[in-house]
Parts: C-alpha cells; sequence; structure tokens
C-alpha cells in the first residue's frame, strides 16, 4: 500500500462499510479507529481527547498511513443508530442529585390486619383503621377526606379474609412542602397487600414538549416514561401566542384541557405498557414555565405577557388529582413547583435542583433550551437568572422541516465541503420525516463551517450543487430527497427563514449569558461549569453549538449535558420531601432579572445576530477552524 | 257582688274577655291576675311561684271574691299569642356558653390598600397580597387554593382606585379545628372594604326539621334563621328508612341531593330577607345526627343500621362549600362536628356544648327529642350518652293531624274536664293546620289527667261527647272542627294510633333515663338539673311533659329549657374556634351506651308504656293531681 494513502481509503479498499459522514474534513470525529501495529502520519488530531491518544485512537480521513498495519474498527452502529424506540430514547435517568428517598416518601403504603367491630368494639371504621395504624406502624393522626371515607366502609368489609379479619393496604400522603407538621392522609385503601411498589409520575409541562416519568417510590426508580407535543401548540406556538389564546371565551379553560389531554394520553399509554392501574398512581410532580404552570391550572396568565409582567402566583397549592381531572388516583396530590418569576418557571427551579448546582461552590452557567431559553448563573451561595425568548425552533417547531427529537428525526448532520453533499443521522435509524433540535444546530454549524451560508445565514447560491435552490418560502438547502423520507413525498429543506429563526433564537440565548455575567461584574470565561438542561440538553452538540455562537467558546470539559432537567426536578422532587422543601429555597434564593427592563439586551442581541458572533474574538476555536479552511 | 262567686266569673261579668284555657281547673295557670285591692280567698296556688304570690298573684279560677276588689289582668294576647311570624318563631337565640368569640373567629376580613406593580417591584399578585398582610395586619403565611388565584388578578386590578393603588377586602380562613398551627387561608377578595360584618350560617339536619341560623361574626350576633322540614322525608320518615332507601341505585346521592336542596333553599330565604349576596357567607358549621350527617356527606351509611352499628367516621374533616353544592361562598368550610356513634350524633355533642353541661359541677341530665331522643348524663368530669328510638311523633310526623312547630300549629291544650271540650293555642294567632309536638304532649296529658284516656291510651268512649268517635283509623278525639282549620276541610284528630305512637316515643326515652342512671348506679332523683334540647325543646310544657311520663318527676325548678341545642352547638362552634375544639372534647369524653345490646332497656321501655308509668311511686305529683280529681 503506497505510503500517503489515507486510512479512511485503505479501509475502503479492504471492503469495509465506513462512514465518512463530515466527507472527510476531520470535524465529525466518527472515523475514529485505533492503530494497533504499524507507523501512521496523523495530520489532525481534532475530536481526540487525551486519552485515546495514549489509546492510539487515530482520525482515519486525517491520517496517512506509513507501513502495513493493524487497525481496530469500533462498531459502527455504535456509533450511528441511537435510541431505537421512544421508550429506549428517554433512557435510565440517572440522578444528579443525591437524596434520602426511602426515609421521607411522599406517599407510603401500609398493610394492616384489623379485628372487624363487634358491639363490644364498635369504634368507627375510620377511627378502627387509625387505631390500626398506630399500632402496627405508630402511624398517628390520619385525616381521611370525602371521596377515600365514602368507599371505607365496603372496602374494609370485602377485605375481609375467612378468619383474619380484614386485611387491606392503606396509602398514605406523608405531608407536603406547605406544611411540615401536616398529619398523614389516606388516599386510597385497597384489599389485600400491595406494599410491594408504589407509583408516582414527573411531568414536565414544556410549552412545546411534554414529557411523563412513571416512578417506584418503593424501589426509587425510574420505571418507564413517554412524551408527546403539548396539544396547546394547536393554539398557538409560544407562550405569547397561547397567552393571547386565553382572552377567547373559554380560552383559557380550552388549553387547560388540551394539556390535561395530552397528560392523560401519556398516562394511558404507560398504563398499556406497564400493566397497571391508572389509580395505582398516587402522586405527581410537575415542572414547566410560568405560563405553562398557569395554563395548566387554569389561572389567568393576562399579566405574564404585559408589562411589568406578573404571574398570580410563583408557588400555588398542591391540589388534587380530581380536582383537575388528572387520570391517577383521585386522590393524589399534584403538585406543581415552584417558580422566580414571569418568565423563570419552575422548569428552572427544578432544573437548579437536579443539576446540583445549588450545593456546588463551583462559578456555574446553567442554561435551560426549550422554547425559551433560560439562563442561571451561580452557586451555593447564590443564584441570578433571566429568560430570552428564543422560539420554538429549537424544538423543531416553526421551522419548515423541524420535528420532535423522537424516532426518525435527523439529530446529527455532516456536509462534505467539496461537495455540498449532507450525510445525516435519524433517531431509530429510519427513513427520516424530519429534523429535531439538536440536528438544526448541527446542519447549520455544518452550512456555516462548510461555506454553504455566510455569517449572516444567507445561502450560498453560487455553489454547484441541487441541493441549493429557490423553493417556495425563497432559497432553501435539501437536507433529504423525497426518495429517502419516510412518507417519500416531500425533500426535508433548511429554507433561509428557518436559518434567520435560528440564528434570532441563539442570538436571543448569548444575549442572556453576556447580560448575566455582565451584570455580576464576571467574565464569562471565569465560568467553571456549564451545565446544559432542556428537551435536548442530552444530544446537542457542544462542538457544534459553539461553531454558530449559541454556546460561549469554552473547554468542552466545562460543559456537561444533563438532559431534561425540567423532568428530572420534577423527579427529584418526587422522590423525597426534603427534596421538594429544597427547590423552595432555591427559588427564594434566586434573583430574577428582567431582560425586557435592560437596554443592553438589544445591543448584545443584536451583535449576537451573525454567525458565530461580530465579536470572532470571544470565539477563538471557531476563527482557527475558518482560517483553516471553511467559510468566509 | 255575692261571697263565693270566683273571681274568673265577676271578670267575666264585668264584661272582660278572659280565657279559661283548662276551663277553670286551676290547670293551665293562664288566668292569672293580681288583687292590688281587696279580701279573696285562694283555694289553689298551684302555678304560682312564691314570687308571684308575693306580687299578689292569684288563679282567677281558683279564687272567690270575698269583697270589691280592684284586679290587674295582665295582657291576655302576651299569654295566648305567640311567634307571630316564622321569623320570629326562632327568636334571637341567646348562648348559653360564653366564648371570646372575637378573638378567635373562624373566618376575618382585612382592607388592605396595595401599591400596583411595576418593573422594579415585580413580585406576583399573590405573594404581593401576602407582603401586605403582613405589613398591614401581621397576618402572615397565607395560603390560597385554585378558585381564589384564578380571579386574584383580575379582582386585584378591578379593585384600582385612582392614585391610590389596589383597595380590597381580604377574606381570610383563620384555621379549622384540624390542625392549630395551620396557615390563614384566602377564601374570597373583594374589590373596596367589606369589613363591616362576616356573615356565616349555622345548621341543624334533623331528620325531619332543618334549621339555618345566619350570623355576623364581626358583632358575634344572630341574624336571621330559616327552618323547613327536611326534605329526605319523602324517602322514609326516621334514620332507619333512610338508610334503606341508600340500598336503591343512585339512592344515597339522591338523598344527599335532597338535604343540600333543602338548605339551599333555606339560604337562598335567608339572602332575599336579609338582602345579602349568598357568596359573602364564609363559613358554616353543621350539626345532625350521624345518618343525617352521613348522607349530608354521602358516606356510606349501610352499617349504622346493621348490628354492631358502625358509622364510617365520627368526625369528618371540613369540607369546601363547593364539593358539596352548598350555595355560600365556593371556598368556605363546611365543618360537619363531631359525634360519638352510631346514634349518639353531632347533634348531641353540639347540645353538651351549647348547654355548658361540659363545664358544670352538677349532676346534669341533658335529653334531645327530635325524632330521636338522645340523652346525655354526666357533668364537667365525666359524660355517658344514649339513644332511644323515639319516632318522629313529637316533631309532628307520623301523626294523623301531626306538623312542624311553626305557624297555626297548635301547640297548647287544655281540655275542660266536665264537657272534654278543648280550648287550644295556635302559634301566630291563626286558624290551626295541626299540632306540633309540644302541642301532641299538651294535648295527650289532658286527655290523660281528664280521664278522656285511660292509662294505657286508650280513648274513654263511654263519655258523651262528639269529640270522642271512631274515624277512618280507629277511635279518636276531635280537636278542632273543620271550620275552625286553616283550611276548612278536615276536623284535626288525635287516633288510638297517634296515641299508641305518642306513648312508645315517651316511653323509649324514660327508659333511656332508667338505664343511664342505673348503668353509673345514681338515682334518678339525684339528677341536679335537666336540660331540655332538641327542635321543641323551648316550648315543651314541663308539667305536661311530666304527667304523660315523657320527662322524670321532680320540682320544676331543675328543669331548664335550652330550645334548639343542636343548631346553637353549631352557632357556638361558628362563633369561636377554641369552642369547635371543645366539642372535639366533649366527643372524646363521651361513653357511648348502646341500648341494643342491653336487655335491661326492653324491660324498661315494657313498663313505660303506660301514663305516666307502671310503677306509679315514681310520679307523686301525677298521682296526687289524679287523686284529686281527674282520670282513673
Amino acid at each position: 500500500m503506497p505510503d500517503d494513502t489515507l486510512l479512511s481509503e485503505a479501509i475502503a479498499q479492504a471492503g469495509i462499510r465506513f462512514n465518512l459522514l463530515c466527507g472527510g474534513q476531520g470535524r465529525c470525529g466518527r472515523c475514529k479507529v485505533i492503530v494497533e501495529r504499524g507507523q501512521v502520519n496523523r495530520h489532525s488530531t481534532s475530536r481526540i481527547s487525551p486519552i485515546e491518544l495514549e489509546q492510539g485512537y487515530v482520525l482515519a480521513c486525517q491520517t496517512t498511513v506509513r507501513s502495513d498495519l493493524q487497525v481496530f474498527i469500533p462498531p459502527q452502529e455504535a456509533i450511528v443508530r441511537r435510541l431505537p424506540s421512544e421508550k429506549a430514547a428517554a433512557e435510565v435517568p440517572t440522578l444528579p442529585v443525591e437524596c434520602d428517598w426511602q426515609s421521607k416518601p411522599i406517599v407510603r403504603k401500609f398493610f394492616l390486619t384489623i379485628e372487624p367491630p363487634s358491639l363490644s368494639d364498635n369504634t368507627t371504621d375510620f377511627e378502627r383503621l387509625k387505631r390500626e395504624l398506630v399500632r402496627q406502624h405508630n402511624i398517628r393522626d390520619l385525616v381521611a377526606d370525602l371521596p377515600v371515607l365514602r368507599k371505607l366502609a365496603r372496602t374494609l368489609r370485602a377485605s375481609e379474609v375467612n378468619g383474619k379479619g380484614w386485611q387491606v393496604t392503606a396509602v398514605l400522603e406523608m405531608g407536603t412542602w406547605v406544611d411540615k407538621n401536616a398529619p398523614p392522609r389516606l388516599i386510597d385503601l385497597r384489599p389485600g397487600d400491595h406494599t410491594g411498589r408504589s407509583l408516582a409520575v414527573a411531568v414536565d409541562i414544556g410549552t412545546t414538549s411534554n414529557v411523563v416519568y412513571l416512578v417506584d417510590l418503593v424501589s426509587g426508580q425510574f420505571v418507564d416514561s413517554a412524551s408527546a407535543y403539548n396539544a396547546q401548540i394547536s393554539c398557538g406556538e409560544d407562550v405569547i401566542s397561547r397567552i393571547i389564546y386565553t382572552k377567547k371565551e373559554g380560552g383559557l379553560e380550552h388549553l387547560q384541557r388540551l394539556v390535561i389531554q395530552t397528560i392523560n394520553e401519556r398516562l394511558q399509554k404507560l398504563a398499556e405498557r406497564n400493566k397497571l392501574d391508572l389509580s395505582e398512581i398516587y402522586a405527581m410532580t410537575v415542572a414547566g414555565n410560568s405560563t405553562m404552570i398557569h395554563l395548566f391550572l387554569a389561572l389567568d396568565p393576562a399579566f405574564i405577557r404585559l408589562e411589568p409582567y406578573i404571574p398570580t402566583v410563583t408557588h400555588p397549592l398542591p391540589v388534587r388529582a380530581s380536582e383537575l381531572g388528572i387520570h391517577i388516583c383521585p386522590e393524589a396530590t399534584v403538585d406543581c413547583l415552584p417558580s422566580v418569576g414571569a418568565y423563570v418557571g419552575a422548569d428552572i427551579t427544578a432544573g437548579v435542583l437536579s443539576s446540583s448546582m445549588f450545593k456546588t461552590e463551583k462559578l456555574t452557567l446553567f442554561i435551560d433550551v426549550g422554547t425559551n431559553g433560560e439562563i442561571v448563573l451561580g452557586n451555593a451561595d447564590w443564584l441570578i437568572a433571566c429568560a430570552c425568548s428564543a422560539g420554538p425552533a429549537f424544538e423543531g417547531a416553526g421551522v419548515h422541516s423541524g420535528m420532535r427529537a423522537t424516532v426518525s428525526a435527523i439529530d446529527e448532520v455532516w456536509i462534505n465541503a467539496d461537495t455540498c453533499e449532507p450525510t445525516y443521522r435519524v433517531i431509530g435509524d429510519v427513513p427520516p420525516r424530519g429534523i429535531c433540535g439538536s440536528g438544526m444546530i448541527s446542519l447549520l454549524a455544518e452550512m456555516f463551517i462548510t461555506g454553504t451560508i455566510d455569517k449572516s445565514g444567507r445561502i450560498n447560491r453560487t455553489l454547484d450543487t441541487p441541493r441549493i435552490r429557490i423553493g417556495q418560502h425563497g432559497p432553501e438547502y435539501v437536507v433529504a430527497w423525497a426518495k429517502e423520507t419516510q412518507h417519500q413525498k416531500e425533500d426535508l429543506v433548511l429554507t433561509e427563514v428557518d436559518i434567520s429563526n435560528l440564528i434570532r433564537a441563539k442570538a436571543a440565548i448569548y444575549a442572556g449569558f453576556s447580560i448575566l455575567t455582565t451584570s455580576v461584574g464576571i467574565d464569562l470565561a471565569d465560568v467553571e461549569e456549564v451545565l446544559i438542561g432542556g428537551a435536548f440538553g442530552k444530544y446537542i452538540d457542544i462542538e457544534k453549538a459553539i461553531q454558530i455562537g449559541l454556546l460561549p467558546d469554552m473547554p468542552w470539559e466545562r460543559f456537561k449535558y444533563l438532559g431534561n432537567t425540567s423532568v428530572l426536578g420534577a423527579f427529584t422532587a418526587l422522590l423525597c420531601r426534603d427534596m421538594r422543601r429544597e427547590v423552595v429555597e432555591i427559588a427564594k434564593k434566586m434573583t430574577y432579572l428582567e431582560l425586557s427592563a435592560d437596554n443592553r439586551f438589544m445591543e448584545e442581541f443584536t451583535s449576537a445576530l451573525f454567525l458565530p458572533h461580530t465579536d470572532t474574538t470571544a470565539f477563538p476555536s471557531v476563527m482557527h477552524l475558518l482560517n483553516k479552511g471553511g467559510a468566509s
């Protein structure tokens, strides 16, 4: 084999299927192989960590052959395929926060054997149950609301086991954040022993996507999850249009019905898949932005939209599931986590909770990109937060070929700089239906780095490729031809209008970073850790997010992916009463910086309306890459 | 004027209208006059107290003239006319118990002036309200449920007074018995200042009659009352038949609807009469027997009826008015007082509360005659109670000409021993429509004392009077001819079947006294005070009740009329949180004696099935009267 042959070519010549996703530009890092024996010349080691270097990893497209080689090629599947189903898409989340969930669960079950009444022991049914809870489990002061009392007499008598008295499982809510000393509350009673598991759900109500986690409070384990678009999307894509919709007669109640319907449908799906009765679900925690929580509870959100942006309440009381029409145990508590203000909601306090940021000494920047971008800066001592209206583009909405990050979404794209031909990865390894948020970021970065668009986002129509054309909505780039797609009807494209939306979204978020750090006199470079939450937090490609100027240009090791921190926070608060109280403290501690009252925001936003930014010195790694080859 | 002329005849001869209600037998005491000058011979002074004797009172029918006289005749109206309208029928009740209602009201109103939000003070609406409650009234930790939060934003902004900010009245529930440290709860918010009064209602749900008291918590005063038959009567007259009715599909819910409808209609009446909005009523306490409370809350009463007679609960938690469909402020608490057991209900604990019996050193017997008869014996140290099924006869139901004690009910009767002709008094001084409970007792006693019936209740058909005849239901006595009545259609009669019902009712109650005193080793004669509560407690004629053996034969001064102690107890508990907690202590302290488990009860009951009783030595005053003249 001749010297200076690229290792990637050599592998292809050996007849091995091998993907060069970025077209062999050394940018995607997906052609990593281990040179086990022999000599090579490494022309670039970008994308290879120091540890990998020691292990002998090279980029096949950036390495030339100098002798006979023995090369190990890692399974390509592991790289290309991800998320074979919606269920696995959620994976089993691990809580970043430690909590003592066994000592302070929200709900506990107790098995009781009860002697039936007689003329000489004619205590009432409820007092009898109370008495046995004290005797058998030392649980005192039980209270019960009407719906449970209404079925008490029949359930107890139906639980009689011949000669052994009544045998029942009492399901008790052990307290809420409202009152530390509140008595335990009987929320259900079932004949027989059901103490093996105790189900509950954590919910994230996103403006675009809703996620439901099913959790077993006995094992403290995640069981399953389900997610879907928020059905309110039919009434407006962002919070502002939803709020405007509530001005219609019955609009507020309609939006409430829609989101509750979305949640109920997900619950139904979880019940079917896990073969359980929804009435066995005994608690629900809910996180979401302030408008979503207002709509969920049918609280009037009108004044969230109007200056000076006032929600009705930041911390509503727990509500019974039956009061909202949530199809779990009717007496179960639905508990919405606290928010800080109109645009820093319970999704953010939940995020800070699940991120452990509230316990760290490190100067930390937490960012949650959903339909809005919310940013928190601080550590264990102080927290300051702001919100910037990013729009739903990063959630795959409001963009021509956008879709949620689920099976059949393109979630990563590489563009060959020479041919402008894209290579993409699809969630579930099936023909694509659309492009999700992380796919959009990836695509935008690739287009920029390869010069397919310029720094202001205009498509370079001088390039000789059928991928670039004038479509119905103006200039566009074809990511996948119709024949490659699932429905084989329409090409998947990114239009110049889409690009403009994406740039505005990233600019809003970057302007948020700038204002937040400036307002406390800190340089962005001093941030020790950047935590990325939000719906696509787990899948965002940091390098590409930096390339488009969505994230600050810092060493990669400072970034940490947390996934959907909103639902993880709801999960944490669901597991443990101490954590539920902790999130109250987080909300109290957090200072809210209202950007609309801040003239500097518009300036920063305008400066960020370029790729990666007007101030290119803030993006040295990107400039380095561009100077090496890419765009103008 | 000749000597030995009866003073009553002399008065009649002088042309003065003068009623001899008992026919001049010296029994009714209604012909009392004052001899201001001149000589008379008093032949009897029964019915005249020692003080009245000193003041010169004589019974005109028992006094002969010995000289020229100057006589003062008190206004006959004051004696004959009573209760000119339903409203006045309730009179203004005075609470026998002292309580510090001003320091611990259930509900308080606070007037607030609030600075509207701005960008520099963008606290949420609810937190802003909380903040001002602390600043202006030192009220902390306010909580609020969804329905109030839902209208918060609009109400606050509607309360803006030009240049003076928001001016609102916050209505706060200051706590319930459940948790002493529970935070104050916002139950309403109204633009303007409404702190002048704070309305609430106390309700007694009787099996037969329901009573609603309207109360002002600011002044601590009774405002008005309304009462009506419990609409459940259409589904059964006593608790047992109501419980049986609940076995029908939807029967329980139907009975609940009926009683709530009865209460709502009374509330509507009070609102119209007092020109108020029902949503201004901010609290409700409810007393009633255990079955009535179960039906009111739609709790399954099935096992109250079946041995060993087990209610679901003795002390249900407070409920929101909206949850029950009670038409007061939806967020107002409806709080049912605690019961002791299946047949000693919240009407009795309420009775003991309002009677002050729980504070006295005296050995006290408390009796509440409603549809059931409940009896409590004890003092500040101990309380023992039992219940005996008296049936609804004393409430005017289940008796041919029976009716409630309201306008047009005959409530007292005197029979002329010679002619068998009755004289009666009608509530409201109008033509009669029927006979109420106290009228029944009065009538039964008169018939017995005059020999119109014998000691077993059989009508003496040998008497030569058209008043005694065989009617559709067997032998009967005509109290009022059709032409005297309001509808002029039917004679008002008392049948032998009615008499038998009344005797069984009084026998059940007297047997209760006997068992209760025997069970604690006390002689009935040692009882220092007898408190009479229940719907007709205020109007029962003690002498006549003793004559039929309903009450024990004791000096009259030991008896005290308390009126409807059930609603008075609800009123007391409504006024003051300490009193609300006191009634919990009363319920805890009270021992319940189950008569159905007691063989002695049947014996005592059988002995009491005579007038006044088989053991005539227990009724010396009655035997004395009979020996003087009357019956066999």
